[in-house]
């Protein structure tokens, strides 16, 4: 006999909430289907018996019926499932894992187009309110669920984080491939000591005394170091690909604790061979930005609003401008001239041939009206030795590019390299590096091409498409100095 | 006035072929479209004037007439080049790059569908064949290239390689995603010594004396480790989500040199919620193998025939009877069973309750008629605390599954994990790792579920479709012990 109740304005018929517990077994174990959150949510198929399973968001027990909001992590939004009081347990707390067989139906709320009907509701795997971390009403801030590194990606904020790291990851690696650009696993291990030593990881294994052996004191018989750029490495298939990326897991052995710096972190780095231009390196460097985020505001939308609306208030504009405006392009020189001229205080004094700091860089972009800033021709003192000399005079320049953007100051890094044999013999040697980078001047005795690159930081990226103060939530597990939890 | 004469058989003006050197720059400068060779092999628009760029991989002068092979990495097969001989020059040798400009059409060879006439051709770079280490005519073992490891991407084989493996990562990341899995970006550095110390890699900043600050030893203020596996960390995330993959480097700092083992090497591991069955697991893992190798065959055709031809003659047939079939499934307690009843000498003894040596893999994979095959519900005691215990008696079992293939013996492994809050604790207790895992057991205390996954060796994989014998002409920059070049 179907008894009816009245449920916040609207009839349920109550057998079908409860006390059918061996129809509801039956369906546990044959017909029900298995949908995701996300499916279920916009599902056409109301009426139908599904089943989900997922962690309980809230709790709201009335007299006769119990409302839960259920969330499995395939979206930010919850499914509401709507049970018979009958239905409700102890065990039925936040945070809780549950298994719920139910009917699908219109939501007569306007908060949701459909609910579920739950005619079975298990708890598969408990959670003591009391001890969890996380409090059924509280609003933690991102500062506070960093100390969980295990469980944060329970809260709503950092499983939206999680879910636009994965696409963001997803739209880079699209956007290379519908340009052509092959991957390339660069290695994380390298005898290399790039860019002249300083902040190196060095790798041995546990264990060993270092260097105890005198005969034979490395596990790969010479020092070995954590990767801090795949470069070098792109440029090896740069002389046998027309265009190569790399993206993956960086290091630095920094010693600092700011919001700007990991010690583990991912770069999207890409190399191009006959190309002689920085303008060819600004339009793919540009096109990766805006492509990633039109990808993400398409697919992430729900959860970007999450940043755009709590975590950095009014962000989203900021994001439009960047979106709707063609980045701007200034030279080094212009660029210091235009901070000799402004009126600001800076810590660090502008002036040419010295680099630009964080303080300046800010400037730089709100000076070009918060849209990113591609800023050219850095003095060739100051670039790495691959640089490519621009042989100007009085001013002396390398063909390098930084790509500086709001709230982060540089997002990417960039430049031809040095493709002449014999300028770039010079540069080493001077350096006393000949040696050293003997095969790296073989890649232009064989075939040498001109070739640039460049790279972008993705937790930047992250920083700065969502608003996120501090780099240290945007990675799933954060390593800086005195911290490597998990 | 144009001069007709004759060239294979056929008619070339070879007015269009020399002497139009300004015409050239014009078009050098502006009109003529840049394509791939790849892209120009299949172009419809024959009579266009293109223009190319990349190394040659041969050159035949005859009389009147210059053949070139030009190669820029987008495709195995090279695009002919035809000009006057007028046009040759001492450096346009093999292996040096070219820009040429030129006027695409039909080819009179059945080797080719077409062919660029250039008017232009431009060394950009030398390669003097002297001092090159890859021959115009040789035929370079994989063993010999990989001597040069900042060159070989510039032979066939190695480039046929590098496209494969960067068509596989694409593919592998379509499968997770086509499947609704989210990517996580496991970390590198960890401080877990995950399944019992041994074989790891330690980090800490370079030029430090370790261990020289008795107060703070360590970077991280705690000993730090290359990952072994992301499997604990996807633990963490299938907590909150359904289904979690990771794809990158994982390290073992094993002594040893064979065609087996790499201390730098990929995995893909994934982590499914809510699984309560090996089946599940091993439906994903024979999907994951067989839709990338489909993948494979249908956008890699040529490449993979030059393995399938070249470096493992016959093998294509041993690739069609892994997609064709279904993989075979059996038990550890079968498996022991067939070993022990084989007639074959095996160096150890097959028994119950040990681990399965390469010998037996491959053998056993060989009686299943060299199909794939899964093994199931090995010796509890033989897995890691994580496994989930069978309860089975009297042969004591975990509900753990590896993958052997042909070729290569254990490709995947997995297991359920243990959820159950109590069991987890006591196997850790008895193994003195309570306090270590703490934070472990805090995903089971809250809204434990049961879950399940695999990790899958990305280089092992690589061989066992192209029959590559050893893994180090898998990867771009192969880290072995004694080897980390470049």
């Amino acid at each position: 006999m179907a008894v009816t109740v009245t449920l916040l304005g609207r009839s349920l018929v109550t057998s079908r909430l409860c006390g059918c517990v061996s129809l509801s077994k039956r369906l546990y174990c044959s017909s029900a289907k298995r949908v995701r959150v996300r499916d279920a949510l916009t599902s056409l198929e109301t009426g139908s018996t599904f089943r989900i399973q997922g962690w309980v968001r809230s709790v709201r027990s009335q007299k006769h019926n119990l409302f839960l909001h259920v969330s499995d992590g395939s979206s930010l939004q919850p499914l509401q499932v709507v049970a018979s009081s009958d239905l409700n347990t102890r065990d039925l707390t936040f945070g809780c894992a549950v298994d719920i067989t139910g009917s699908l139906e219109k939501s007569p709320s306007n908060k949701q187009n459909v609910e579920l009907q739950a005619s079975r509701i298990e708890v598969v795997g408990e959670c003591n309110p009391v001890d969890f971390p996380f409090k059924i009403k509280g609003h933690h801030s991102l500062e506070y669920i960093r100390q969980f590194p295990h469980l944060r990606c329970r809260t709503n904020a950092f499983s939206s984080l999680l879910r636009i790291r994965s696409q963001a990851t997803a739209a880079i690696h699209s956007y290379f491939r519908d340009n052509n650009f092959l991957q390339i696993h660069t290695p994380v291990i390298t005898s290399n000591d790039c860019e002249g030593a300083g902040e190196l990881f060095q790798v041995e294994p546990a264990g060993n005394e270092w260097n105890s052996d005198k005969e034979n004191p490395h596990f790969f018989s010479v020092p070995a170091y954590l990767t801090v750029s795949g470069q070098l490495h792109l440029e090896v298939m740069a002389g046998a690909f027309p265009a190569v990326y790399t993206f993956g897991p960086t290091f630095r052995a920094e010693n600092s604790q700011t919001r700007r710096h990991l010690a583990e972190f991912y770069m999207v780095e890409a190399e191009i061979a006959f190309t002689e231009s920085l303008k060819d390196l600004m339009k793919i460097m540009e096109g990766l930005f805006k492509t990633t985020t039109e990808n993400l505001l398409s697919h992430c939308a729900e959860d970007m609003e999450l940043f755009h609306k709590y975590v950095s208030p009014g962000y989203m504009e900021q994001v439009d401008l960047m979106m709707k405006r063609n980045f701007n392009v200034i030279s080094y020189t212009e660029a210091i001239d235009i901070l000799k001229h402004s009126s600001e205080q800076f810590a660090f004094k502008p002036e040419w041939g010295c680099d630009l700091q964080t303080e300046h860089e800010k400037y730089i972009v709100q000076h070009c009206g918060n849209v990113p800033v591609f800023v050219t021709d850095y003095p060739y003192e100051l670039k790495p030795f691959y640089a490519r000399d621009n042989q100007d005079q009085p001013q002396h320049t390398a063909a390098a590019v930084d790509l500086l953007v709001p709230g982060v100051g540089e997002l990417c890094g960039g430049s031809l390299r040095e493709e002449r044999l014999e300028l770039l013999r010079t540069r080493l040697a001077q350096a006393g590096l000949e040696d050293t980078y003997a095969w790296y001047l073989q890649l232009r005795e064989f075939g040498s091409v001109p070739h640039g690159g460049f790279g972008m930081g993705f937790e930047r990226y992250l920083q700065c498409v969502l608003g996120i103060d501090n780099i240290k939530d945007t990675i799933p597990f954060a390593r800086f100095s005195h911290s490597c939890v998990l």
